[in-house]
Parts: C-alpha cells; sequence; structure tokens
C-alpha cells in the first residue's frame, strides 16, 4: 500500500468513521475496525490524528456541521420569529443532509447525540456554540416562551423536538441507505414533519402545569 | 464459585444483559462482557441458552413486556377510542417502568428497539403480536383513520409517536439511573408528554398531502 500523507490519513479515518458509527452505533463501533477500513496499519491512528474516539467523533461532526450551516444561515435570516417557519428552516437544513450517502450517514450518527446539545441546561455543547443552529433553537425557545410556556416544560419539549427531527432524518436517512421503499414522498415526509413537530412544541399545557407539583421530590 | 441452575444461570444471563445493552447499546455490548458480569465462566453460555445476541434480546424484552402488559390491560378496557385517552394508556403503562432500576433499564432498551415495532408495515414485531401493546396501537390508528389522515402519514406518525415516548421515556430512566435532577416532577413530565405526543398525533395534514406527489420515484 503507497503511504499517504497526514491529512489524506485524516479524511479516511473520518470516511470510514461516519460508515462504522452510522451503521454501530458512536459508542459500538470499535476503533480498531475503523483504523483497518482506513487502510490504515497502525493500531493508534485515531489516538494520533484525533487524541480519542471523542475527538474523531466531534471531526465527524465539525463536517457535517459545517454543510448544515452553509444551508441554514440564509434560512435563519429569512424566517420570522414564528415556530412553525423556524421549524421548517430546521428541517429544510437537515434535509440537505439527505442528498448524499455520506450526508445520511451523519443523520444517523447525530441522532444518536440528540440529547446531547446542551437545551436542557440552556448552554450549547461546545461544538454547538456560536452556531446558527444554536441561534435557531434559542429563538424557538423564545417564542415559546412568549407564548407563555414556563421553562421547565419548554426545554423539555424543545429537547424532544430535536430528538423527533433527528430521529425522522435518521429513519429517512437508513431507508435511503438500505434501498427501502418510503411510505410517503419526500415532500410530504419533511412538510409532516414540520407539522407534527410545531405542533408537538404548540401542544396545550397539561393541568399539571398550573398545580403545585404532587409528588414528594 | 459455586455451580448455578440452568434456569438460575439464565435469569443472571437475563440481568447482566439487562445492565449492558442499556448501558452500552444493544448492538455495542459484547457478549463476553456480559458472560463474565453473570459470573460464567463458559464464554458460550449466551449461545447455550438463547442461542444468539437477539435470542438474548428477546428473554430480556418478554419480562419487560411481561410487566407492562399487565399494566396496560386494565387501561385498554377503560380508554374510550379517542387518541388522548389511548395515548395516556400508553404512556401510564410505560411509566409504570420508571418505578424500579430493573424497569428503567429496560426502557433504554427498548427505546433503542422503538422503529422495530412493525407499524409502518402494520404487521407486529414477533414479539407483539396478539399483544395488548398491539391493540393499542391499532385502536389509535383506527382512530386517526377515521379522523381523515391518510395511511401512509398515520403509519408515519404512529412510527414517530412510539419513537417519542420511548426517547422521553428512557431520557428519564437515564437521569434517574445517573441521580440526575429532572427539571419537572414526574407527574408534569408524564402529562406534558401525553400533550405533545398527541398533538403530534393530530396535527394539522400538511399542505402537500391534497396535491399530488411532486417527486419523479
Amino acid at each position: 500500500m503507497a503511504r499517504t500523507s497526514g491529512p489524506e490519513t485524516r479524511d479516511r479515518l473520518i470516511r470510514a468513521a461516519e460508515e462504522l458509527f452510522a451503521a454501530q452505533g458512536v459508542h459500538g463501533a470499535q476503533l480498531r475496525d475503523i483504523v483497518s477500513r482506513a487502510g490504515q496499519a497502525n493500531p493508534s491512528a485515531v489516538q494520533y490524528h484525533f487524541g480519542s474516539r471523542a475527538g474523531l467523533l466531534d471531526a465527524v461532526m465539525a463536517g457535517r456541521q459545517a454543510r448544515t450551516e452553509s444551508v441554514l444561515a440564509p434560512l435563519l435570516t429569512a424566517a420570522p420569529d414564528e415556530t412553525h417557519a423556524l421549524v421548517g428552516a430546521l428541517v429544510t437544513a437537515e434535509a440537505s443532509e439527505l442528498r448524499t450517502d455520506r450526508g445520511r450517514r451523519c443523520l444517523r450518527i447525530s441522532a444518536q447525540l440528540s440529547h446531547e446539545s446542551g437545551v436542557r441546561a440552556r448552554t450549547p455543547h461546545p461544538t454547538l456554540a456560536g452556531t446558527g443552529y444554536w441561534r435557531l433553537i434559542e429563538r424557538i425557545a423564545d417564542r415559546l416562551a412568549a407564548d407563555g410556556l414556563p421553562e421547565p416544560l419548554l426545554l423539555e419539549r424543545l429537547d424532544l423536538a430535536l430528538t423527533v427531527v433527528g430521529a425522522a432524518m435518521a429513519d429517512r436517512a437508513r431507508q435511503y441507505l438500505d434501498g427501502t421503499e418510503p411510505l410517503t414522498g419526500e415532500g410530504l415526509f419533511l412538510a409532516d414533519l414540520v407539522e407534527t413537530t410545531t405542533a408537538l412544541l404548540r401542544a396545550a399545557q397539561p393541568e399539571q402545569a398550573h398545580l403545585p407539583r404532587k409528588d414528594p421530590s
């Protein structure tokens, strides 16, 4: 095998990680299998180039994020501060990753991480600080607060909404990667995901929200 | 180490699998680690007692299902054919698993399997055939169809609703297992999950649903 340059090795490792993290999970995939699939003989190639599994995962997600951010930027500028429009911008930006196998794999990976965004603590994961994605989340949060949703419910719902969008996109991506026939055309799928996610966020508050907490904790 | 009986070994393997499938994923956990945690010296103990990883996972889920089914049965009898009431029965039955560490681990496992229920094909996974859980899904489907939701959207939304409930329960279970302080009391959390899941299912149809499909497929 010909020797490869450092940047080329790095890119090969990232692409191999995308395949195995998507198929076997970000915790399940074995680093030695990623190294092997990247055509590297040195078993510590991940440590050398990325420091750790977490560093490799951050590198994978940085590439995915750069692509989505470029799609999201003009949508964020155009969208009014209205939940349906903001969710529409999110879904449209995420859907751009459905166009390539690489993006599809990344959608399958980021769905595994949707609870790590930092939404519940309203403090972005370090890789999300300063991004359009985080500004979008903040704008939805502000809109829901203005609509009268109390902060704890608002944060739990936002976390759930990101999980829903992530899971729906990852499942669609899996169908495309596997060659499974989807139940709906992509336009209808995306439009319905905007409707259902918006409805989830804007659902009526439960009656308990107006009562003191009953549980002893 | 004392020798153990076959049924005792089987139970130890199931409990070890619950811990590792919950923490490391149903595909990520190594069978040799499960065998070791169960205190078994024979590395092929899983093959001997369950045939395969899938057989072991089915055994884990059979126990979880038996517990939830007993809670669900009277709720199903009492619930009217109305989406909010049926979702309430689902959430209440699932929430019974939040009471024990064992149930919490099983909620973390079943969330990983929520797309394998068979809802999209309207054909239950073999382990769900004839269960109250599947009858509940069918009753929600019938209600949504009566409300005028076309079959493909209905099935995609039902699959998404099961994912939402599974992901929310698994996340709550993780917080309890980790000792993380939740944002909301459990009563409010469950009541809001019923509201948001019902709203997702009953969301307005996107305008595209009334148009011929535009995509070429």
